[in-house]
């Protein structure tokens, strides 16, 4: 025995089957005409629930295979409804009326989180070289300063590559309703940095952000004399030392902090991860979409249903999006309920790409279209 | 018109359908039979490449569709071989001598993270009502404790459900090869305290870890003139105060640390989200799992391809299980390739559990099963 004759066998099967899964999508088609003309919902769930329990009597022993089977089609079916009947228009006409590219070069006003030296200035400044930057204590005051039209963008850390999400902007991003218009890739380069003219050899106490110092804890697993006292941010761990005047100490911060602030560099490139990059977003009440916004990030809700998460990212499979971040957070309150975001690859002014979203924001509960941006990586 | 017809024709097509789908499987099962007797990989990608490309250009302008539908049918179909090949035997056979439940009641050593006070320790005495426990100033020094031998339980937090996931946790989760025995949630509930004798309004600087700071800020927000100050931790801030003869501070922290360093409680329940929570988990380096492990933690990489988080997805929905938390993370060095963190709900001594967590444990690359364990929720 050989497997060519069973593939033989399957490929018959696979003949009939892909003719009749073809026939069935022509049906879904004439059914959505019908709902269209009639003013009725896509979704009927009743009759969703008796397709599937008959297909998995159908299939005998194989009824949970042929369960799964068919919440796909369904699904299939619901995409080309959905797709024909053309929903989301309001978020299709936001995205009409969109501003084209960031304006980067001009003198507008930036809210950016922290104070001068943090990695969040550099982003500011890799983003609008020769902007007036007006530096915000908290991530809050920096959405507040955009929603109050004191500042028109904003600069805030979204993800570091060690530390994950910072849920806190997530947070706000949904609160104030504000759009990402572009994404800049920090990398994270720690200097060890003291005033001039102290030696590795003087320094018992290192200041830094804890993110900081949890991201060289192996050089101070070597170096174990070294006490180290977690602080505000890197920038203001490097301002305390300078205007200090104990020669034991020594902070972690950016070369550019190291530099603002007058200190010494005693030593480079001693984090874990040389790779380090913090994400930064730039946002904005106006949605900015260019040909170049190439990631788009979106926030929704799913009920706690097997399978619930699955047949959402069928349409995204179906459409060839490519996923390259998904979270999910419990919501506050509800045991029962999930905030799931996601960022995929593609620009929303494809075709297909903007039905899909379009319809995504009719269909599932709490849906937030979070920006299509580019991406400026350094 | 009525949908009647239409409907009529569909559960005919779906008739065909569904047989033919089990006709498919009994031959996809065939199929397995002979490779398991001639010893050949389940997965053969040339071959799913011809099939669905096949599939695809028969089903015409339904052509991406029936694409989708296929890799649903071939991915069940896998299903149905890695089954019947009973692979992963490695982790079949830890699974089967796993330690029952966690010996919550004997004289055993716990480290613990953080300091007495902290909510680290109130989860420690929730899990080890009677035993001794050894205090670690950061995340790695509990890992290392419990590989050298030193303590047989740690505790850390895992997740917080207003700042999201302690990444660094996950990251020694891997690195340490522990497993999570038991998972504890405890609400947090800040107070604002201060020296005896001390009043609100005498109060213009307060101390905290930078977390708990975030999660009052609108506290913060009507009482401009308190000055807030990051500190190592909640309990650290308040027996900083304690020790301080300056009647101006105050310290944000756990009821319990108020209590532990003699300060006076000034005021409760005035956090942002009165529902907030961390979720610590126990680690071991035995694996425990009781009848009441009711929750499994996995984690494992995936390709940057379109469509391949939704594979993995059909697996756990036609096995009915119910994803709790999913989140990716870049692989550090890689561009294209992610770590997911996965939780559902189950017990891997269910038969059919087990099977699918084994068959991926050799199917997916950087697979580590992290514990099948109970939740205890105060």
């Amino acid at each position: 025995m050989s497997l060519k004759p069973i593939r033989e066998e399957i490929d018959k099967i696979d003949e009939q089957l892909a003719k009749l899964f073809a026939r069935r999508m022509e049906c879904s088609k004439r059914v959505a005409e019908y709902k269209i003309e009639h003013g009725f919902e896509v979704v009927n769930r009743a009759r969703e629930d008796e397709v599937l329990n008959s297909a998995a009597e159908k299939a005998g022993i194989y009824g949970n295979s042929a369960r799964l089977l068919y919440s796909t089609i369904l699904e299939l079916s619901r995409a080309l409804q959905y797709d024909m009947a053309g929903g989301g228009n309001a978020l299709k006409n936001e995205i009409y009326t969109a501003e084209n590219a960031v304006p980067r070069n001009e003198n507008i006003k930036v809210a950016c989180f922290g104070v001068e030296g943090t990695y969040a200035n550099q982003a500011s400044i890799k983003a609008f070289p020769n902007c007036t930057l007006d530096f915000c204590s908290t991530f809050q005051d920096v959405f507040s300063a955009i929603c109050s039209g004191e500042a028109e963008f904003g600069v805030v850390p979204i993800e570091n590559s060690s530390a994950g999400s910072v849920t806190e902007v997530y947070d706000l991003m949904l609160k104030y309703r504000l759009y990402i218009s572009m994404a800049i890739d920090i990398p994270v380069n720690h200097v060890l940095a003291a005033k001039k003219g102290t030696h590795l050899t003087d320094i018992d106490k290192v200041y830094s952000h804890q993110q900081a110092l949890y991201q060289c804890s192996n050089f101070f697993k070597n170096h174990s004399n070294i006490v180290v006292q977690t602080y505000l941010s890197t920038a203001a761990a490097a301002k305390m030392v300078s205007q200090s005047d104990d020669m034991t100490m020594g902070a972690i911060c950016s070369e550019e902090a190291a530099e603002k602030y007058g200190l010494d560099i005693i030593m480079r490139g001693f984090q874990d991860n040389p790779n380090n990059k913090t994400r930064f977003i730039v946002i904005s009440r106006k949605m900015y979409i260019s040909e170049n916004s190439e990631k788009i990030s979106l926030c929704f809700s799913l009920p706690h249903k097997t399978g619930s998460l699955y047949s959402v990212l069928c349409r995204f499979a179906v459409n060839g999006l490519n996923l390259t971040k998904i979270e999910s957070r419990p919501i506050s309150g509800t045991d029962f309920e999930y905030l799931f975001y996601l960022d995929f690859t593609g620009n929303i002014k494809d075709k297909n790409t903007l039905k899909l979203i379009c319809a995504l924001s009719e269909e599932l509960t709490e849906f937030s279209f979070l920006g299509n941006f580019e991406e400026v990586i350094y």
